[in-house]
């Protein structure tokens, strides 16, 4: 048995890092540069001593340079430092865009000792990163300090808040261990087009092999759930950094852990939609397998006909049902049910809503959050994921994004 | 040879055919009526003599019940009585729809002689026909009125404008025939979804044949590059009615005027976008088949931060690029360029944008319409789909729809 509990602040729970970040003037305008909670635009990450690293990177054919120059390392490479930037993706910007990270890199090696350093960037694509703004930071930078808080603002971009996390995992031979994470993204209507990041480190004893194994498990069961597969930026990258130093490891109680933190920060962005002011959870169970339920599931979380009637409050259960119709999954009218929370809005033999369930259907919709499950019928298959919706304000940052 | 000449009006151009529309009053708020131009709520489409009939209907599991019933008919049936009417899809409504439909065609029956007729929906999901006053429409419809104006009109929900055409077509050895059509949907970031409804009716000698064959290629050279395969409304519909009364037929002229026609009320649904201001021809040649070209126009003409782009008049090609990557089709940045109409903005040689050539982008999107070409550089594949931007003003119409 093991107990987890969260804890405050963030990264520095986790023994042997350091933390932080620093302003380079990146950011020219502050509408588009995460609101008020932003706060620099250059941060770091770095262990003491060596990391063993797993990550999870976009599925988009055009992969950003940091995430090629990630991969040009040997395959099983330890780290001890991470470079985040926000306002510029280095993304489609070919190999200068990889040689222009071997350049940063150079330079901070003239500042500090790292073993195989990793970057992470988020913002524009197509533009050369500012290699001398980047560097720059270096000369600020204090590599000894453990702002968390400051780490999780540098990297935001159309988020409102920062999004960091830690946990306290003790276990029953009275050993502990830590694991922190800081996230930057805003779900919006297709989430995965905006990119994702996410860098979670612990002090864990996990082996390697765990961590492949554990990251790959809980992508699929947090951020994966919020958005399409195979569809997503060209930057998007979750990265499990692990120094070893507590000594202390379960794989039950790790997997907890990670599973934890990995939901409730996709829940966070969510939460975070570009305008969004509501989260509703799309469960699919009764269809014919797995694959039918999550493909219907994800057509609903990424319908827009959907969103704008979650926006508007209508219980207009003809576009879940529409939707349903549409994803191409076997289903039968005469068979489905659709549930708001725990109200039954539409059956085979209860198909026109009456005044007083409208009544009832509406009040749930003004919730900030609620659940709508829909049961096709026909076999075991079910899947549920997160959805947002979808307001002016989406459109007005997605509009005027970039400037 | 064949001329081919549009005409003015609309149905009422066709030999041995008769339209209409009245008002039962099924409309309450105008605002969500297809505003100034709606005029009516029931109309009908009729012909002197039986017609042939071809159909292409929603791929939407949940067909609504007017097509059920359409498909309840042998399947080569001949008919001469086409209803519609607006505010109620008599969709998801179970064997009741089918029922109502029945009632009604009943009630006609007692009106004037009628052949197997067919009706059409548009509307709101989940309601019963109010099929007493949809029946009230035949003590005031006149069976012998050609206002194919009113009729264009009453089937308005959110279109903007009414949408009918017809067309000419003089064939070599002196004969004619006519073809004509109205039309209702507005083009939507998934214009699938909204309901599409097409009535097209000719005199042209056509053998039953070619009318099931080139209605098909019609469809998917016009509606089905506005939306995406297998994503439809459960009601959407395209009817081609042919009473072979000018006794003139020529396959390829009768080809070309449909595909016209066709064509021309597709962009006519992407011009009346919910809120849309600009329509955008995403073509994509150099694919590695046409398939891959498909997918990745789709993916383009359906993104959310493509249209929020275009709606911001920004040229930021990263989003082009990034949805292409997200596509899942084989492609390789090094081969990719970019056109927004001639202007190359994108090419491994050249990818930042300078001030030179970001004002020349910025002009062209300021246009009302304009192309944006990818070529991917690995084939032969290409693919032209059709898409608008994404406003305000289409959030607004789709929160408040249906109230």
């Amino acid at each position: 048995m093991f107990k987890l509990f969260p804890v405050t602040n963030g990264l520095e729970n986790v023994k042997g890092f350091f933390c932080g970040a620093t302003n380079v003037g990146m950011r020219t305008n502050p509408v588009n540069s995460g609101g008020g909670d932003v706060d620099g635009d250059v941060a770091f990450i770095r262990s003491e001593s060596p990391c063993d690293i797993s990550a999870v990177f976009t599925s988009n054919t055009f992969q950003a340079a940091p995430i090629k120059h990630f991969l040009k390392y040997p395959k099983e490479f330890q780290t001890d430092f991470v470079l985040i930037n926000a306002k510029n993706a280095n993304a489609m910007t070919g190999e200068k865009g990889i040689e222009d990270i071997d350049t940063i890199m150079s330079t901070l090696r003239t500042k500090i000792d790292v073993l195989n350093p990793v970057m992470s960037s988020t913002g524009v694509i197509g533009y050369r990163l500012p290699v001398d703004k980047i560097t720059s930071a270096f000369d600020t930078l204090n590599f000894h300090a453990s702002d968390s808080h400051k780490a999780a603002r540098a990297i935001m971009t159309t988020d409102s808040f920062k999004k960091e996390l830690a946990y306290k995992v003790e276990l029953e031979n009275s050993k502990s261990f830590n694991i922190a994470a800081i996230c930057k993204g805003a779900g919006m209507i297709n989430p995965a087009m905006a990119t994702m990041l996410c860098f979670i480190i612990t002090d864990a004893n996990i082996p390697k092999s765990d961590m492949d194994e554990l990251l790959v498990q809980s992508t699929e069961d947090s951020f994966n759930r919020i958005s399409v597969d195979g569809d997503t930026s060209t930057n998007d990258t979750v990265m499990l950094l692990a120094n070893k130093e507590s000594g202390a490891y379960h794989k039950e109680a790790f997997k907890a852990a990670l599973n934890k933190i990995m939901f409730e920060l996709a829940m966070m962005i969510l939460k975070d939609g570009e305008g969004a002011n509501k989260l509703v959870a799309f469960e699919v169970r009764g269809a014919k397998s797995e694959e039918e339920a999550k493909k219907a599931s994800m057509a609903l979380s990424n319908s827009l006909l959907v969103k704008t009637a979650l926006f508007g409050e209508d219980p207009n259960w003809g576009r879940i049902a529409s939707t349903i119709g549409a994803s191409g999954i076997a289903c039968d009218e005469k068979k489905l049910t659709i549930h708001y929370d725990d109200l039954l809005i539409y059956s085979d033999t209860f198909r026109e809503l009456d005044k007083e369930r409208e009544d009832k259907a509406y009040k749930i919709m003004k919730q900030e959050s609620f659940k709508v499950t829909c049961d096709i019928g026909l076999g075991a298959g079910s899947y549920t994921s997160y959805g947002c919706d979808l307001s002016y304000e989406y459109v007005k940052i997605n509009a005027e994004y970039r400037t």
